[in-house]
Formats: C-alpha cells, structure tokens, sequence
C-alpha cells in the first residue's frame, strides 16, 4: 500500500484534485460566486482520530460522509443551502494514500447529493489524523433561522427520529447487543450512524409554507449535539422554556423490540448526531410543515415563558423531569 | 495553570468569546453580509505543534499572529479584502487556558489591524495542538490577482525584502550565529520572522495605477513559501518562464555584515514565510507601483516565452542558473 510519506505532500494533493472542481484548483484561494442580497453562512468543524471517529466503528467513507454531513447540517440549522467546503487534513505520514482518497470519497459522495463542491484545501504533516472542515453557505436575510428566535405559543417540531444514530454506534460498539433485532432493523439504525442526511430538504419547505418577505422569524437549530440539547439551546438563546410530551418524540421502530421506554427516551433525549432540525414555529403552521414531511415528523412540544425544559408524559403516574444538559458531553472531561 | 481539562470545552469557548464580535456568537453558523457585486473567496491554513511551530521559537502570541497573517496574506495575493476567520481548535486536555488565550490574542492583533473579526470555530481535544484557520474575502471579479495570468514581457515586483523571516527563525534557533549583526538588526529579522505583515496595503494602489474595470490581468501569489517557489508556480501556471537578475531583489540590509552572497540569495529564493507578493504586470504601471511602495521593492525580472526560470547575474563571471522548486519543502519526506 503506498503511504504518504511515499508520495509527498505535492504527490498526495494531485490525487485529491480529482475531488475538487479543475477551475478551483491552482491559486492562493478558491473564488466564489455569491448571489446578491444573500448573507453568507459560515460553519467549522474539526474532527480528530480516536476522539470523533475510529478505526472500529468508521470506514474513511464513513468518516468522510459524516464530516461533511455534520457541516451541511449546521448551514441547513441557519437556513442556508451550501455553496461549498475547504478541507484542512493533518496525516501522519504512514497513513495509506488509499485511505485519504476514501475519505475524500465519502465527503464527495455526500456533498453532491447537493451540488457542494470541495473549493479548497491544505494537506500537512501531523501525528495524529485531523479533518477540519469550513463549510459555506448563503441565505436571504429575511430566511435566516437562529437560535434565538423562539416566542412562546410557538410549536416545537422535530423533522425526524431521534435516537438511531446512537443506536447505531452501539450496535457498532458491541455487536453482541440488539439480539431481537431483524438484520434490516440493525442495519437502518447502523446507516443512521454512518450516513447521517443532513435536512437541507427541509429549506424549500419553510419557503412554501411563509410568505416572502417572511414576517414571523423561526427558531431553531440541528440536533447533532441531542434533541436535550438543541431543545435547551433554544430556549436559552430566546429567553424562554418549553413543555415536552415525551409520547410524541418520534423514535425508531426498532427500538420497540429491544430498549425499555425509558432508555429509548434517554437515546433520543441525549444519543446526539441525528441531524434532525428542530424548529420552533406558530402551530398552524407548524401542521403545515409536518404534513409536507414524512411520518417521523412530529411536533414534540411548546414554547412557553417559564425557563425551564420540563418532559412531561401521558401517564401522570410519570413525574413531570426538568431537562439539563449534566449528561451532555464534555469533551475535556476525563 | 488553570488547564484546558479543568474547564472544559464550555468554559473555554466561553473565555474565547470575547475575542469575537458578540453578535456573531450562538447559533449553528456564523453569518456575513458580503457585497452585492463581490466575489467570495476562502482559504483555508493547518499548523502543527511540533511541525509548523514550536514552543522553542514562537509565543502562542506569534503563532496566533502568523496563522492569521499567512491566510491574510493568501487572500491578499488573490486581490481579497478580509470579511472573517475562523478557528479550529484541536488541543490536548492538559494545554494552560492562558496559552489558548494567549494564542486568540496574536490573531486578533494581526486581524484587527484589517477590522477582520473572528466569526466562528471549533475546539476539540486532540493529542497534538492543532490550529485550523479558513479566511474568507471578497474581491470584485475583475480585480481579481491569478497565477495564471502573467503574459511575456511583464515585469516581476516583489513588494518587499526576502530572506529576513528565515534568517530570523535561524537567530532563534541558534542564538550564537549573527555575532557581527547589531541588536537592532537581530531584533528586525526576528520581527519579520515572528510578526510578517500579510501585503493587504498594496491592493489599493493596484486600484490606483489601473483604470476600472481593469482591461489587464494581474498574475501574482505570495511569497509564503519562497520567492523562487513563487515566480515558478506563476510561470507554471501561466505556460511562461522568467528571467531574474539576482542583483535586484531586496535583502535585509544585515545580510551585507552576516552572510556572503551566494548565502544571501539562497535565503532569499528558498527562506520562505516572508509573505510578500509576487505580481506581473506591464513594465510601465510596475514602475507605478514600485513608487508608490517604499525602497524595498523592485522589479526583479522579466516574463519570457521560454518555459524555464533563469536566475542571471550582473557579474557574467557567474554563470546563469535555472531555478527548481527541488529546494522546496517537502513536508512528508523523512
């Protein structure tokens, strides 16, 4: 196998220009061409061997698609359609020039579903494999969707299931679990993990279902830190709470031959990287949005003025649980 | 030392936000307002502890300052005025808060000087500090500066000294050379090494000496990686060759006391990181250019049909010499 080292810098950079559109190539920068009136969207991410991916549980392919899905998700998130990505790869110099190309596959293989180029790039020398991906995008003005934007009354909507990705890892992980599992189930849950969408579809929808110029701001953020967390992003950044059913969180079938209720519930809450939206709209519209979207689409809960996220169930021998982020990940934490 | 691990990813994000505008912060992605008109160009930089920088020659302050200053400097040479940067982050667990601070503080140094903020980042725990920085500009499409564009019979201006960032990175590594150079000298090359300036003030006076919209292209790139890696990639991009007279490019005026002259011009040719711009353009309106500048620049050469670039002296006992890039860095070789 031929390794970096073997190659260069200059000899791994010809191999992946095959990746990146010719006219792009050759200068100190990539240019763009950005439409009038639009805002430009800028969203960065850097993912680093044996912390956000590894060997067991990702192919290169996969490792690739996830990157760039996770960046499109955050464009999607800002209601912006991307216009392109750069790439910065540290590699430590036995890698396999073979495994760098499948990487750059699955990143490709995910950003033409799109029409997202690979606009630039910088290959250097390090110990350990590092990708940091820059993704941008653009967005009229009046259809960015923000954090901050939720009002109280408004709808609480979720364009997909949540859980499956960590689900996924897990069945990855330990492949001894999920025994009352169909192959076709642990495999929906695995490319949930491995080939996460990010909901740019969603986009056209939001333009449908408003009148231009949109009066009424939508709130709302991706899902890949946990539904738990963008729910509490939200309301922290619009200076509100919300009120969850837990009944209508939407979750994958299979989990009802094989996770109890309550840790199907805390795979959801906090499983993290299903790239789902969750927006906050007024709740006619939100019926709107919802019928236009498949069947995994739900409107989980309200906004309302109390600063709290309480999970509330239909069964009142339930107690009402006050969500907090003490079981999201710390990324420095030993 | 209060330590990354002590504080978590939260904690720290939340002491580098004020090295950001306040409005851009908390949501999935940061958004821009660029000019109708404009074209957007990205760039995108990764330094390594250890490869690209190190603890026994820069400061976190300098290394923060250089990172920005080279992606300035690549915008720069594509004609781009900065709109932003963003950052990522990887970082072992055990790095002081105060060195990432330190290292946020020398890029915001250099950016402010061009009103250019920080919009966005990521940080990460890695085993090996890890900087990733992508710069966005935006260029009106006919001011655009290409490699490709250099025609025969332009002249070639180098817009300052080459030489000085590597002759300072020597004094830092071995302080015991340079006896004969005096404080000051040291200290200038240091400086130059430690704190290059990226060549932004030289786009206006390009708009100055061309009427608009500019009927000539201008080739150039800068001089991150070395004067000769420069007016080689021009030529190679444009299907053309050079003639240079060694006796023109400008030196630190303590090369005179310090290196002979065949020292000297390899310094110059190969030294690399001086981060100067390289630009072709007619003879008349690069003398334009060299007036408006300070002593430093010059007209180094000439754009000839013959594909090779031809290094020539005054003194014709030396023979002419056809430059390679086989004294360029290879960064993955052993």
């Amino acid at each position: 196998m031929t390794k970096i080292q073997n190659i260069g810098e200059q000899g791994l950079l010809e191999k992946l220009q095959r990746f990146c559109p010719s006219e792009i190539i050759g200068d100190d920068a990539a240019v763009l061409v950005t439409d009038p009136e639009q805002s430009l969207v800028v969203t960065t991410d850097m993912l680093v061997d044996g912390v956000h991916f590894s060997h067991v549980t990702t192919s290169p392919e996969d490792a690739g698609w996830r990157a760039a899905a996770a960046n499109l998700s955050d464009l999607a998130a800002m209601g912006a359609y991307p216009l392109g990505i750069t790439v910065g790869l540290g590699l430590p110099g036995d890698v396999n020039v073979s495994w760098v190309e499948s990487l750059y596959q699955g990143m490709t293989e995910c950003l033409q579903q799109y029409n997202t180029p690979i606009v630039g790039g910088d290959v250097v020398r390090s110990p350990v494999t590092t990708v940091s991906i820059t993704a941008f995008g653009q967005v009229h003005p009046q259809k960015i969707i923000r954090r901050s934007a939720a009002k109280v009354g408004d709808a609480i909507v979720v364009t997909g299931v949540h859980g499956a990705s960590h689900a996924g890892l897990q069945l990855l992980l330990n492949p001894e679990i999920g025994q009352n599992l169909t192959p076709a189930q642990k495999t929906a849950l695995i490319t949930a993990h491995q080939r996460p969408q990010p909901r740019l579809d969603v986009l056209p929808l939001l333009s449908t279902i408003f009148t231009f110029p949109r009066q009424i701001p939508i709130a709302g953020m991706d899902s890949s830190d946990g539904l738990a967390d963008a729910v509490l992003q939200i309301c922290r950044a619009s200076g509100v709470g919300a009120v969850l059913d837990g009944e209508q969180i939407p979750l994958p079938p299979a989990f009802a031959n094989w996770l109890t209720p309550e840790q199907a519930l805390e795979y959801a809450l906090y499983g993290g990287e299903d790239f789902e939206l969750v927006l906050c709209l007024p709740p006619a519209l939100a019926k709107n949005l919802i019928q236009m979207l498949d069947n995994n689409t739900a409107i989980i809960g309200t906004i309302t003025s109390h600063p709290q996220v309480i999970l509330k169930h239909q069964d009142e021998k339930i107690p009402d649980r006050v969500l907090t982020l003490s079981q999201g990940f710390q990324h420095f934490s030993q």
